[in-house]
């Protein structure tokens, strides 16, 4: 019987031989498998000398499989702090189903303790609350203004300690950016976590960001903070600023990175020790919630000969742009073939917002250095400092989304709302 | 009498007194001035007490002035090995005019050796080429031919044992993957160098960078290299692989980071330690230039909420694009609100090329983990691997500027050119 997709398999190739599981493949050309290691690969037809069934293994599987289906209690121990749990999707919440190689959604407490049953040790979950399940970069503002939404009913709640968000990692900073701006005046921790390796995979991150992340919601700091490991080592995490951190790699475990500032505490299972100023948790307060956003915003990164005719399109469909300046906050000017700066005076002077960040990602710009800074900063463009392009984004739809801000967008753009720009970035 | 551009002023604001340079200010509201540091600052009007001129230093200056303008004689030394120096202009070519503020340009080797002797006790500069002096915002693929021919024109004559460009540091990395793509076959060393202080600053990294380039060009490594400060002290440089390079600060001495690989070599004044693989140099041997580019090309950033629409717009201008993705490759799907995918499918069935590369910088793609890199992989996105969306850009120009590679643009994007792809990447 041919091997069909679901199925162990053993693949012999001029190089070697692989013991995995068939997918569905993309490609005619290749057959994509998953190795034990939980990688998927792709493996070239053509230089496949044989493809059989693995049967050895599958009993023992279904034995598992039929043990998984026996119901798991959710330990509960009265004197653990509460916190709530908004489930949004992402590896960190999918579990590969062997039989059809699709994703599965972990939503139950139930489910989530099975796979992770340390963080219970640390915290009992109060509520489980999933607005949607998404990969995160399918989401966009109306996500974002969602999830904000559970977290101040969760936070203003009397019961609860903290909050942690499981959410995909692809985007992930951008949704800390946006709570970080929606949620005023916090009272309790908002902690974002993600895994880059899914829960049935024996190396899987998530159990130790899931640990770190309790850890973090039952602490002192009242911030917006994404909770994930510090290094390649299963040691520690970091927990780092909602509007100062990036994806930084396509799969490492420790993929986020602050940038231009310092991670606000190093967090174990068991404690967590500040590494620099935060506000303090306040149980009394109450956070406010503002979502207003206009999505009429987009992003665009400048290249060598980057042609002027994009910012004629951009005005027409946008209110405000960010644009990733190089070095300094520079683009091409009098000396270039494709100067933009006539495209750039023009599209503002029709009200289109133009902001500049920079696309080095770390440093921060300085307009007054060489003359393209200059001039245009006298054309009207506005300079963020160390902001990050993609915590610049937010914040433009965040500031534009406001019509009493309508005649201070420089001033609000450029206003510390929540930690986005670091005045004392040394070089 | 009022203070003006060009003078030394002290001014006095409610918190600080400041001596400094005045310069001609971009915006009415703020005074633009230079510190002793060379670092410029805009100091608002309304903060100051009080501005004068500061005539003390001024007979000094004068007297400095005076006796640069004697002649300065460059130092030959017979037994010294030759090299070539191609001056493209930027801030290691650049000097503050005092008087008016403006940049001038080093294009002479005496005032080179006026101001970086150092370099001269390593090598002899056979000549100084000067195709261009320009910012590298500035620059394009045209500016990127003009210096190819250069290099291919000195690294084959028997004279040269080498080739040191100087280059603005913005767009560096895009000149130094052009290089790597145009120049096949080298037989010297290519040393592209920089500096991130002009060199009327004290405190100048030009002086290193030109001794270890200098160091660099006549080594035994016969690769395209970027050349510059390993870390913020004033101790050895790295030398970085053309195409695996980043601009990854705003104003940082070692501003530039090799991405997904390992630098080339560690070079002091005196020595260099390679680190890994290279080309060994062999002089008898000859550089082929092949500088064939299209420039209907675009590098566009993926952020969510992206309006599919600008594939429309991409497609009518372009013949390729480089799409920065997000995570192991994905764009937004079936979930989201506004789903890319038709508009990609279209514009890739109406012939346009996409490419994808990672928004992350660091990592691998791997389209077939999840489905929406399987999807844009059915629909004909290529993946780029490590590759960086900057190499990408310059390497789809170079590609599709190839009629004869009209029908494996996916083959010779996904071929190993010049090191741009690291099949050895760990995570």
């Amino acid at each position: 019987m041919e091997p069909k997709p679901g199925d162990k398999v053993k693949i012999r190739t001029v190089k070697e031989e692989i013991e995995c599981r068939l997918l569905e493949s993309p490609q005619s050309e290749i057959y994509l498998v998953k190795l034990e290691s939980g990688y998927n690969i792709g493996v070239k037809k053509e230089d496949v000398i044989e493809l059989k069934k693995a049967k050895s293994k599958r009993k023992k599987e279904k034995k598992e499989k039929k043990s998984q289906k026996g119901k798991v209690k959710v330990k509960t121990r009265k004197n653990l702090p509460k916190i709530d749990m908004i489930i949004t999707g992402g590896t960190i919440s999918s579990r590969l189903d062997p039989e059809t190689g699709a994703v599965k959604w972990l939503t139950k407490p139930s489910e989530l303790f099975r796979f992770y049953p340390e963080m219970f040790d640390i915290v009992n979950v109060r509520k489980v609350k999933v607005p949607f399940m998404k990969a995160s970069e399918n989401m966009d503002f109306k996500d974002w203004q969602k999830i904000a939404k559970e977290v101040e009913e969760s936070l203003n709640d009397n019961e609860v300690e903290g909050v942690i968000i499981t959410h995909g990692t692809d985007f992930l900073h951008y949704t800390s950016a946006a709570l970080s701006f929606f949620l005023s005046g916090l009272n309790k921790p908002v902690v974002l976590t993600y895994s880059q390796r899914s829960s049935d995979r024996a190396s899987s991150d998530a159990t130790l960001n899931l640990q770190c992340s309790a850890r973090a919601a039952i602490s002192d700091i009242a911030e917006v903070m994404l909770v994930g490991h510090a290094n390649i080592n299963d040691d520690f995490c970091y927990a780092l600023p909602g509007v100062k951190v990036r994806k930084m790699h396509t799969s490492r475990r420790d993929a986020f990175k602050v940038i231009n500032d310092k991670p606000l505490a190093r967090v174990w299972p068991d404690r967590i020790e500040a590494i620099k100023g935060y506000r303090e948790r306040n149980n009394k307060k109450k956070v406010k919630l503002d979502i207003s956003f206009n999505d009429k915003i987009a992003l665009v990164k400048f290249y060598p000969g980057m042609d002027p005719e994009i910012f004629d399109f951009l005005s027409q469909k946008y209110e405000g742009v960010v644009v990733e300046v190089s070095g300094l906050g520079h683009l091409a000017t009098g000396e270039a073939r494709k100067n933009l700066l006539p495209a750039i005076k023009k599209v503002i002077d029709n009200g289109l917002v133009i902001c500049a960040a920079p696309q080095t990602i770390y440093g921060r710009l300085d307009p007054f250095v060489y003359s393209p800074g200059r001039e245009l900063l006298k054309a009207g463009v506005i300079f963020l400092e160390d902001m990050l392009p993609e915590t610049a984004l937010v914040k433009l739809g965040f500031v534009l989304g406001h019509s009493v801000w309508k005649n201070k967008i420089k001033e609000k753009m450029l206003e510390n709302i929540s930690g986005e720009i670091n005045k004392r970035l040394e070089e």
